[in-house]
């Protein structure tokens, strides 16, 4: 599976928040940064070369901060250019069918905010409206957001977190699968080098979380099991 | 009162349906009408003179096609620079609180599209959200969008009473009040210069029309007086 990642931010190295993500991009040939406003420093969008990318990939992510509850303008501008009519919808404008659509959204603003009642009084679900009907429209299947609230009051702890899941969502297949994580983090696990950990104790805790992991997924399974049987 | 409409539209001059509502546009010093393409063609929004027009007005209009469920980046790009903390929201950014704020839409694909198992699948209402959010922030209160569907099918009946409603939304109070639409009514009626009217005839079917909303506005209120009554 192909990601490509459009991220759009009118100043991305002044972002903590952005630096953070492209700084913890995985080194894959299947996962493609592309930042339009470096790429495309005058605006103008080379079309022809926007639709080849979208094609030679599985899934498509917006990565911008939601100012506005919206996309920087640069983003919009690719959109009203790269997806027209005759190649992402329409007649013969089946380009980016059966692809994945999701959003990786920084949001300065807490999430609890994000209800009725709450400071913006709209929820996330709500606000990506327009997202939902370009997938609906494409074709694509929209994937569950990638929310990131708040990010320079996280802690160290919370940052790792957002780091794995962030590199899970560029990689793996159904990135909000359990199961798909799982397997994931032992394959992280098993590539560590032993030979950069600092002592044994380190390769002993990566043993025992692997152990772990995979026991849980055991236990898992079994209720899986115990649940189908129940109700056959 | 005083009415701002911002247009954002990347080619104006080509779009029928904008050509129409620039034309109809009415001559009065209560309305401004601010091209944003025209007034910023190398994108570089004036902030503080934004500003000052959006203080000089009570109502704020956004005119735009609703092109992938969004206005054009150059809209964004002004919402990005011009309603910024401290002006807009947040500490002391009370200037727009207490405006009203609405969209007029222009939009290409039919009405019936926009609901559930529609081929756009997501109604108008759920699509706006974003300005929607916009306005509770800002504290301005949201009218109900102009929304044009499909102008190039339009009939000439249609189109003159999309151009009646087009000027009431500009000027008159209440836009969406029966009773507004029939005073602007009377008043425009009576404005004719009857000696511009071709025929005696004329200036009597106007004379005849100015009755005709006088005896239903009595019939309208006379029934009001009975509700209220019954009620009591």
């Amino acid at each position: 599976m192909k990601t490509l990642v459009i991220i759009s931010h009118p100043e991305l190295d002044e972002s903590s928040s952005q630096q953070f993500l492209v700084q913890s991009f995985p080194e894959s040939e299947n996962v493609t940064l592309h930042h339009l406003e470096k790429t495309y420093p005058e605006g103008k969008i080379d079309k022809k070369r926007e639709q080849a990318l979208l094609k030679a990939h599985d899934r498509i992510l917006f990565q911008f901060p939601f100012y506005w509850y919206s996309s920087p303008p640069l983003l919009k501008h690719w959109q009203d250019e790269v997806l027209e009519e005759h190649f992402a919808f329409g007649h013969r404008g089946h380009h980016l069918k059966g692809k994945e659509f999701g959003l990786v959204l920084v949001i300065g603003v807490g999430e609890k905010e994000y209800q009725t009642g709450g400071q913006e009084g709209f929820s996330i679900s709500e606000l990506t409206k327009p997202y939902q009907a370009v997938a609906k429209k494409t074709g694509m299947n929209y994937l569950k957001p990638l929310e990131i609230f708040q990010f320079p009051y996280m802690t160290e702890d919370e940052k790792m977190k957002l780091l794995i899941r962030y590199q899970q969502w560029l990689t793996i297949d159904r990135p909000d699968s359990l199961r798909s994580r799982e397997e994931w983090m032992i394959q992280e696990l098993e590539a560590i080098d032993h030979q950069l950990l600092n002592s044994a104790d380190s390769a002993f805790v990566v043993e025992k979380a692997i152990e772990l992991l995979e026991d849980n997924r055991m236990e898992l399974d079994e209720l899986a099991m115990h649940i189908d049987q129940t109700h056959q």
